[in-house]
């Protein structure tokens, strides 16, 4: 039988929820998880599905839940109101309550730059989680995902923060654009991504014109589609750090991230020659979940 | 009754299929639609619909057939091997035939460029059927599409050309990525276009940022949905001018198009101040069909 929690740490994206249930002390005791998204989820099964994931260890007592996520945008379960950088990442007492008995919900607003306009939902968690362990952090994160994020931090805030298309844009092209004949594998191509990561970060106003060669060179000179996977995404990865050179350039880069996906950042990053470290995006995500359940239910005087 | 023809032009791309019935003097007595396009067509399917699309025009006598574009790719119905830049557009002489009784059918081959690697079908016949008019023509042509193609020419010949994904990267993004909720509209903003275009052009590396600003910006400052779609346009066609620019810059320049890519091709290379004219492309896609023909049916000595 599972130990009864003492609350509830949820991560509620668009195409995932994940749940872990949690002690006091903020020791984990188990991890669920749930295609369930808030992308196909309307207003009101946000509750159903909740208690559903969690009916065996519901009781009569109230049990406090909080969220991250895009389960607080507009579309969601309930809106978060976005908090205006400069700012910490928001905690615990700026959360949205919603009703769920016997479940005492809380949703944590995301973070919002007006100029040039840029949003965040779930990543000012993993970056208060990040925090929670190096306070004094002074450099910058990148969030690598579907919409790759690059955050300047300084003295405990968020200063400034610019968002990528670049992971949809993958998905996007490697799977139902022309390409997806060319680039149809599972295997990659080291030395073609080094390549085309430094001449795109040489050249990155080329980028429509060499991801259409990817295919030419394949029904021409034979490209394996290893390489032509390692190439389009050293095109993609190539244009952004291009773009965003101000950002990493000289700086303390950590990257926030998992998989295949961190790893390429690190590998581009690397042959740029930038400082990086890597740190796990989910275990960011439940410490700033843990942080803001304890500003909430122990708040500072 | 329709009159019957001498023979058929026919364009059959990756999504359409266009017929055109001909007289031996080159004019149309009809044309004729059909949305069965060689992306979804097995290779014995083809016989069948072309021979069900002529069915009441088709006797005994062997009726010339002559096709241009996807149906002769590898995937189509009969490989129709491409010809090396520089060359003349390839005619009739170099088409491949194929066995369709009564119809007798050719296809006509692609063009190839081994470095940077490129290839086109389709474009080829476009471009015969403007030189069939304008022989002496030397310049550049932008021919707007699903994959764009800025073609230099001179002395008659394709000299080299380039093709930009524009075209699938604006339909994969308006229509299936997180910015569709953002440009979902017909309308468009004039305004918004040139000020993103010029934008674009001084700093084409931003590309994959810009983007998520168009969502981020509707989110938090009411961008509206006309002003994003033409945003989203300028952004793509900017940073593919911006990586022609050796193509178009102090160049003439001839835009083989149609409708509202063909316009945005226009104003977006107006504002730059480059010499443009537009051309129809679907009566050069026909001229060139018939230049095909004639040269097939009559050949020079």
């Amino acid at each position: 039988m599972t130990k009864i929690p003492d609350w509830i740490a949820v991560d509620w994206g668009t195409t995932h929820l994940r749940a872990w249930l949690m002690t006091q002390a903020g020791d984990m005791i188990e991890r669920r998880n749930s295609d369930q998204g808030m992308g196909g989820l309307a207003r009101d099964q946000f509750a159903p599905i909740l208690t559903e994931l969690l009916s065996d260890v519901i009781s009569d007592v109230p049990l406090p839940v909080i969220i991250c996520g895009m389960a607080g945008s507009r579309q969601g379960w309930a809106e978060a109101p976005y908090v205006a950088v400069p700012c910490a990442p928001p905690g615990g007492n700026l959360a949205t309550p919603v009703v769920a008995d016997p479940l005492s919900v809380r949703i944590l607003p995301g973070v919002k730059q007006v100029k040039p306009a840029d949003v965040m939902r779930g990543e000012e968690t993993q970056i208060a989680g990040f925090l929670a362990s190096d306070p004094d952090f002074d450099g910058i994160l990148c969030l690598p995902g579907t919409h790759n994020k690059w955050v300047h931090i300084s003295a405990g805030e968020i200063v400034s923060f610019r968002t990528f298309m670049t992971g949809e844009l993958f998905a996007l092209l490697a799977d139902q654009s022309v390409l997806r004949h060319s680039v149809d594998t599972r295997d990659w191509d080291e030395d073609a991504f080094r390549d085309a990561l430094s001449d795109t970060l040489s050249r990155p106003a080329d980028l429509a014109a060499k991801l259409f060669s990817l295919r030419a060179e394949g029904l021409l000179n034979d490209l394996s589609a290893a390489a032509a996977r390692a190439r389009l995404s050293a095109l993609l990865i190539g244009a952004e750090l291009a773009a965003a050179k101000p950002y990493w350039l000289g700086q303390q880069v950590v990257i926030l991230g998992e998989g295949s996906v961190a790893r390429a950042y690190e590998a581009a990053l690397n042959l740029q020659g930038a400082m990086v470290r890597c740190v796990d995006a989910e275990n960011m995500t439940l410490a700033g979940l843990t942080a803001a359940y304890m500003q909430w239910k122990e708040p500072k005087a």
